[in-house]
């Protein structure tokens, strides 16, 4: 019984999951008829088209025994991002407002995944609607991923909170809730509070509503796709440029850190190695930038210091949140700032916040590792313990963290040379690799932050997609569903 | 009486590595007397200095204890490389040939690491004698790699091993000989009959002695110093490069391979893992990288398929074992390519070979714990043990592989930060971090096959002379150096 593959529970999800898309769209109805635009209809039959989906999947789901198993959790986990980027690119490709299928697939699943990673040639073309529902994609996907990795998966049994690997030795040890509703609620809570936070203080910068609440969007959810062209390079604005910052970098802290500093358990946020590790890292490389910026030939002047310490910021903490904002192009800095770049693009920040790549708790842990081995050498006979946060990590805990770490790395060395193998160039391959993969968005060269995805070829943009996936669900949730012994007995 | 640093010891050590030295510089002094060339007395005077330095050393050492532990172990290796290479560069540098001291010890320390890269502008301008002396660089460095890794090392307990990390895992198990000087004759003998065996066979492919020696000493050490600028491209002869690639496949094996050869043991060359995934490996990377180089709109022919063949296997075989002869530009190759040879580049050949890089043994490991970790999530409660050439790979010893090469990929990442901070450019950067810390020898860019780094700041050429040299004895040896616990007590 347990051994088949449970697909009537799987559907049954499934259709709930395209109700709530279902939803989602016809809430979106509303943006063009504020607006005075025409393009409501599409918003309207793409819900029902949701709503259909659910229905059918209802109906061939009935009666499921509720037995859950990893399987059905991989495939329920994966499939919710395709499904709902499948029914979330309707609107983009009804309404022509992206013509293609795969362009439309493309931009929806980055952004369902926080990615970013755009093939618009031109924002500003699109109507509010659009603009909207393509910001709403960042923020649910956004705040789907917190609650999967921090309400669902711990109360799963350890078989399920091994599907996301590492990040769950750490935190989950402080569980906030053990009932998956409660935890959900609060964690929405903090998830709301901090967008309607940015969206006041963007609003007090001159910001007008709508971009206010769709760059908060994208912010919170790490997500980095902008109303404009420019993105925020459009407002010229020290103020609006250092709020998207601060709330950039608070995106990529530990969402359960911020429910600890709610109950005043402070103590648990100042023993957060992860957290520390990620603002040392984070502001080493904001300054190192910003010093390879200032022409020190030149006498010093406050307002120079100034844009190279905010480019540095800003730029800095969009990469290694993921987020991918952009207010200048560093394609145009020192080679140096591209590697930092690349280097925080892997690392990404914290576990159980919605950016994407490595994360730093594995950063860290990987680090102790390979200066404990210094010890051993020096030592060989002395047991030396690794430490985290206080905790002793278990030998095969830290295989296990080494080992993901280096797939990252194998994973993106793979698909660098699938893109080049595809026909993009080096730069390119690279750049647009790790980007995906971590769900950041600008890559380097032409798919750097002056460019777009629109130009690769088709194959690279649905593998690409893929990688966006892979690396938003922790690469084993996806890699699994292609290993056979995944799928026997 | 242990704990204290045995100074005295180590400089016996050095003294009678001078003494050889200055016998290899006498020797080398027949050179431009056979040629007919007057630079012999530079060969002389050096030889001389280094006979002196044995002297002084030799006096300051006298009386020492025979005890040796791992500090003085870590400083005799990192030292005896260091002060070969800073006797080694006085006839390029006394001679004129190499005018700028920090040049002449790039290229000497590139020598005898088997690295391989320049700073020659003009090779052919070397006269017979420095370019008999560059070569036997590389020769003496390969040889003394060898020895040290298979000869010394396994016969020091555990911590000793330990100093050179994995490989000991695999081939050390079978010892080829307890005694230190029995191994090192043999290890010398099989040295010298690849060496032989080379030369010869480039002589029937119509080169002259000089150069075939020359040549096979680069070979079989994997260092990659030409007496051409064009490298191996200046013979366009087939059957010549089709011979150095095979060579330099045979060099990236472990040489106690060919011992149990000799020995007919050849169970254990089937059962070698190393062996199997390095050909594996090899070829796949000379199959991708021929037909990318074929234009399959064109009609088939011989002489192009070839071509695109023999480029690819000399290309694909000399980055990978970390030589670094070339035939043709890579630049001029597709984008796909450089990723390509990247890769293999770090990868590099087999442990126990002259070849750097991670090697084949530790790649095959990682890859091995990556893969495992999808069994232990696909079922959780089973002990599924990784399993190296038959053999049981232990949980630490897993650790410590993942651990060397994660170490190893930060590095390279961290020095890539380095160059570009010392004002490289970002392909140059990498490429040129790559090659030294692999050993390789030509990179990216400026410092690719047509370049040299002659051109690169002072201080890159410095900080890349140390990534060779830490490259070279597999990371910890140098490191441990740096670490301050190790000297500790």
């Amino acid at each position: 019984m347990n051994k088949e593959f449970n697909l009537r529970l799987v559907l049954r999800v499934m259709s709930s999951l395209a109700l709530v898309e279902s939803v989602l769209l016809l809430f979106v109805c509303l943006i063009p008829l504020i607006y005075g635009e025409s393009d409501a209809h599409y918003f309207f039959i793409s819900s029902l088209i949701s709503l259909a989906f659910s229905g059918l999947t209802y109906f061939l789901g009935r009666n499921p025994s509720p037995s859950i198993g990893k399987r059905e959790g991989s495939v329920i986990v994966t499939f919710t991002w395709i499904i709902f980027s499948l029914i979330g690119l309707l609107p983009f490709w009804l309404s022509g407002s992206i013509p293609s299928f795969t362009n439309a697939f493309f931009e929806t699943i980055s952004g369902f995944t926080t990615t970013g990673a755009s093939i618009l040639n031109n924002i500003e073309e699109l109507s509010h609607g659009m603009l909207f529902w393509r910001s709403l994609t960042h923020w649910v996907g956004g705040l789907g991923i917190i609650v999967i990795s921090l309400a669902i998966l711990p109360v799963f049994s350890t078989s399920g909170t091994q599907l996301f690997g590492a990040e769950t030795t750490g935190p989950t040890k402080d569980k906030i809730h053990p009932k998956i509703n409660e935890t959900a609620k609060r964690l929405f809570l903090i998830y709301v509070i901090l967008t309607t936070a940015e969206t006041i203080l963007l609003l007090f910068g001159g910001m007008n509503l709508f971009d206010a609440v769709n760059h908060s969007f994208a912010t919170i959810a790490t997500g980095g796709f902008s109303t404009k062209q420019a993105s925020i390079g459009y407002w010229d604005s020290a103020y609006i440029q250092y709020i998207i910052s601060i709330f950039m970098i608070l995106s990529g802290i530990n969402f359960s850190l911020y429910y600890f500093g709610f109950k005043n358990k402070f103590q648990k946020i100042k023993e957060n190695e992860e957290l520390k590790y990620y603002i040392i890292v984070l502001f080493s490389f904001v300054i190192i930038v910003a010093l390879s910026m200032i022409d020190f030939s030149k006498p010093f002047s406050f307002p120079v210091v100034e844009k190279a310490w905010r480019d540095s910021m800003f730029t800095v903490s969009s990469l290694m949140t993921t987020t991918g904002f952009c207010t200048v192009d560093y394609m145009y800095w020192k080679p140096l700032t591209w590697v930092i770049l690349l280097i925080v693009m892997l690392t990404g920040a914290s576990a159980g916040s919605t950016s994407g790549g490595i994360k730093m708790i594995r950063i860290v842990i990987s680090g102790k590792a390979c200066y404990y081995e210094f010890k051993r050498l020096i030592h060989p006979n002395a047991i030396i313990p690794i430490r985290y946060n206080g905790h002793l990590v278990r030998e095969d805990i830290l295989t296990r963290v080494l080992a993901f770490t280096l797939l990252y790395l194998v994973i993106a060395g793979f698909g660098i040379l699938v893109l080049a193998m595809s026909g993009m160039g080096f730069m390119e391959s690279i750049g647009g690799m790790i980007t995906c993969l971590g769900g950041v968005g600008p890559g380097l060269g032409m798919v750097g932050p002056a460019g777009n995805f629109h130009d690769i070829p088709e194959f690279s943009k649905w593998f690409l997609s893929l990688m966006m996936l892979t690396g938003r669900l922790e690469l084993y949730t996806v890699l699994l569903l292609f290993t056979p012994a995944f799928w026997k007995r």
